[in-house]
């Protein structure tokens, strides 16, 4: 049984990940990353070319029954030519989507998902222009290539726009949005197959600092949960059927008085759905395959009260974390760094008091390090 | 943060299933076998050459944290000579003992641990004479090297004992055991931490055929489990403790009236733990490397009710294994062989009655190819 190879582009840690869901099932991997030796280089075959190099993106593709990704910023044109290859999930019109934020957002608009006031923003001018939409306080984005809260600045009052407008703009288009004033940041992930069959995770609760996400409840605890799990299933489903999405999609929100507000989606496996891999029958990263290889999606039930920490920087010791009751741990194989992700901690408990001794003694472990 | 290495004797499936435990907690692995491109060697690097390579074994070892194995029928000789570059567990005594079913089972008759009656055979006189101790039926087995069943004979009436004389004495020592008239078969994953920690998992009830491992169900359904879960816990420490163990020990017994009867002892690993994946806190794999590392043991509670089909021969399609509620499939990466371990499918439910319907569906599937 040597089973189907799948081919991945980045070689991060969620690719690491994908891998080691995807052995059990019997299943090969190949990677292409410009860097030697990361995350998933450890664990696998990795193939050290550029992303846009049509020898190595050749050879990834080479006998890959699909190839799929783990990081979003890959040119658009190299999964399009990797579609000459092999079958390539998520398609490459959803990632070419995701890639730049005016475009997502204006998806979302057109399929009546709510998401904040949002302008194009390519001068000065566009700027000002655009603030007599958003108001105060808003936020200046970059459209591409932004992440963990890089390339974004508040504007709180008019003297903000020239140092905005400064710090952004270097010829790359921007976008402007009204800050939205949320209750908390909630997010989905959700699943479709090649056959059309869909999954959805419960919504988790989740937390950032410093445009970092530092920690996720799974699920996400509070009283307007249910209401506002059927309102993000919803507009999944809006989004997979409307890009004939396949694999794990993403998308973060804002909840505001109990309704959604969509910031933005991933078109790949989600550091909010970590959690998934020993809180939920089945894992995002095996249900990405799953769906991308055309096999049945597996349940995305919790099987239990789970919170994810990222570890940021620096990892505590290894004996701490597993000392803590119901706590496991993901390392990544990454050297430390600051504000970098280097591994994450799941705590596991029966249910939402139950986890509260191991998750205050896990914020204890982790804030003592990073 | 490179981890830790880990250097294991063996490459098989066990070998891969630690590797797949350890990433997560950024452990690196070495592995040797003499096989190239087995199991291990498909997600992990692996020195191909002899257990008795002296120059392998010293590359196995160099700059590993500890070295471990997979296979408890590596020489005595290479644990031992590896012990002078690093800590080598479990100890090679334990090791040795496991692999005489001779020293085995005179080591639970000094623990006080019950065993079939056992008389040693070198010649066919021994043979007769030992057939006065134990009686007919009696199983005759070869001391050493034995595994899923071979290398034994039972013995019937006395017109067998030429036979199995013939089919077994090659000049290889023999041992006569008397056959025990089981209720059932069951087994205990015990786990000694290098710091003295001690956990147990729940015993679980095995079902063999053809003297192959087929079925286990975790924890041991029954009413006499909790007497007898104690019974193993006591067995099971006694060997921990007399052997200054340290990793995973499985012990295979029969229940007879509700006592136990230790059948053998493996220094590693077990084919009736692999449950432990999904259905346990933590997992046998993980726990082995946390003792061997000495770092905290994880929880062995169960999270629920769970059922380990062997994939012998060959393996059911893989749709069909993933479209099972509650199915967790591993597949070993080996090619079909008949009355090969090739993989296992393991279904989790929350209690006995749950997981009646996909466990009858998985019997189903498994034995519609294998």
């Amino acid at each position: 049984m040597t089973g189907p190879t799948v081919a991945v582009l980045g070689g991060g840690q969620l690719g690491r990940m994908l891998a080691l869901a995807g052995y059990p099932l019997g299943l090969r991997f190949r990677f292409l990353d410009p860097s030697p030796g990361g995350p998933a280089a450890q664990v696998a075959e990795q193939i050290t070319a550029a992303y846009d190099d049509p020898a190595a993106l050749e050879r990834l593709a080479d006998g890959a029954a699909v190839v799929t990704y783990e990081f979003e910023n890959v040119p658009v044109d190299a999964a399009r030519m990797l579609e000459r290859h092999a079958p390539v999930f998520p398609p490459p019109r959803a990632l070419e989507t995701a890639q730049d934020r005016l475009s997502e957002k204006t998806l979302f608009d057109r399929l009546g998902i709510p998401t904040p006031a949002f302008v194009p923003v390519d001068s000065e001018e566009d700027l000002r222009a655009g603030l007599g939409r958003t108001g105060f306080p808003a936020v200046l984005k970059t459209r591409r290539m932004g992440y963990d809260g890089k390339g974004q600045m508040v504007l709180r009052e008019p003297a903000d726009v020239p140092v905005a407008w400064r710090a952004l703009s270097d010829g790359a288009p921007l976008i402007l949005e009204s800050f939205v004033p949320f209750n908390r940041e909630v997010s989905i992930i959700a699943v479709r197959s090649r056959t059309g069959e869909e999954v959805f995770y419960p919504i988790v609760q989740n937390r950032h600092e410093g445009g970092i996400l530092r920690e996720s409840l799974a699920p996400a605890p509070g009283p307007t949960t249910p209401a506002v799990q059927a309102q993000a299933e919803e507009y999944a489903r809006r989004v997979l059927e409307a890009t004939s999405y396949v694999g794990v999609l993403a998308i973060e929100f804002f909840e505001v008085g109990g309704r959604l507000v969509a910031n933005e989606m991933a078109p790949r496996v989600h550091n909010s759905g970590h959690w998934t891999i020993e809180g939920a029958q089945t894992s995002q990263f095996e249900n990405h395959l799953r769906a991308v290889l055309g096999l049945p999606l597996g349940s995305a039930a919790p099987v239990g009260v789970s919170a994810m920490l990222n570890l940021i920087g620096e990892a505590p010791p290894l004996a701490a974390m597993l000392a803590i009751p119901g706590a496991h741990v993901h390392l990544y194989g990454k050297s430390a760094r600051p504000a970098r992700k280097i591994g994450h901690l799941t705590i596991l408990a029966p249910d939402e008091q139950a986890i509260i001794p191991s998750l205050s003694r896990a914020r204890e472990v982790v804030r003592n390090s990073g």
